[in-house]
């Protein structure tokens, strides 16, 4: 049984980790390759309600991700991370714990995430509604050595597919 | 892609869980079945970590594990677990949310768990060292119509195995 890749995709909310995420959906699938999403909003809501948004809760989200992901990956099945992960270590620490890791940084500056504010949370961060806010009112650390890098206020969704697909060739994942 | 089947061993601590779920996976692998074994410790220590034994978090510890067995089982993988899961309203809720469901019950007598005490934990509980011990201060909803039972005071593990292969096959499942 081949190991399947764990694409994890971490920026600011709003950077379009999402959006990515779908699209390589489809893109792997018309490859025959079978993979999960796992978003982080959904993961919250599955397997992390209890947590917060401080340092120690966002660094166990991460790790509670990176378990079930290296569940599926360790039986072939490709998994597509779409989730903050704001954290340096709690990151490398997933890596670690993956065979096939690849980072993508889902690049896009807090201004124009902030522009966007497609779920409005920009906003309620602002007004003091949601504490703990990354990019505004928490941390964001940005990779140092991503194997790839999306720059999702210069390029089109089509042009970040690509470069992921590229980064994932030239690793010889495809 | 098939759906892997679910197999959710439940019983008091002792029961014989892991045993089974440890000779069950390797009579899969004979038939080239690919199985995953979730044992709920892991996931305690993996998902769980701020959850306690109320019976609202271990109704949480329940769905978090029926989270992952429905994922993986959703890629074709099969899974194995053995987790005490003492209330019935939890199991149900897992069942419903995994195709391919099966549910047995590792029976044994309180008392044969108690003797056998292989972790030391009856022990501690009576001492009152710990809270909430399933059977001894915390109860233990036995299934009202699990797809197999075994009994492991009476049975041997390959009769227990024996057991489930043929629940399985009966199930149309093997």
């Amino acid at each position: 049984m081949n190991r399947g890749v764990t694409i994890w995709l971490t920026g600011y909310s709003g950077a379009g980790k999402t959006t990515i995420a779908n699209h390589l959906h489809k893109k792997l699938r018309e490859r025959s390759i079978v993979a999960e999403t796992i978003d982080g909003d959904t993961i919250r809501q599955k397997l992390c309600k209890d947590l917060g948004y401080s340092r120690e809760d966002r660094c166990i989200n991460i790790a509670r991700i990176g378990f079930v992901a290296e569940l599926l990956s360790r039986h072939g099945i490709w998994v597509i991370v779409a989730a903050i992960s704001p954290y340096r270590d709690a990151r490398a620490d997933v890596r670690r714990s993956i065979d096939q890791f690849v980072e993508v940084y889902v690049r896009c500056p807090i201004k124009e995430c902030e522009r966007r504010d497609i779920k409005g949370l920009y906003r309620r961060a602002r007004a003091g509604e949601i504490k703990s806010f990354t990019g505004i009112s928490d941390p964001y650390e940005e990779p140092i050595a991503p194997e790839i890098v999306c720059d999702t206020e210069k390029e089109t969704i089509e042009e970040s597919i690509g470069r992921i697909i590229s980064g994932l060739q030239h690793l010889h994942y495809l």
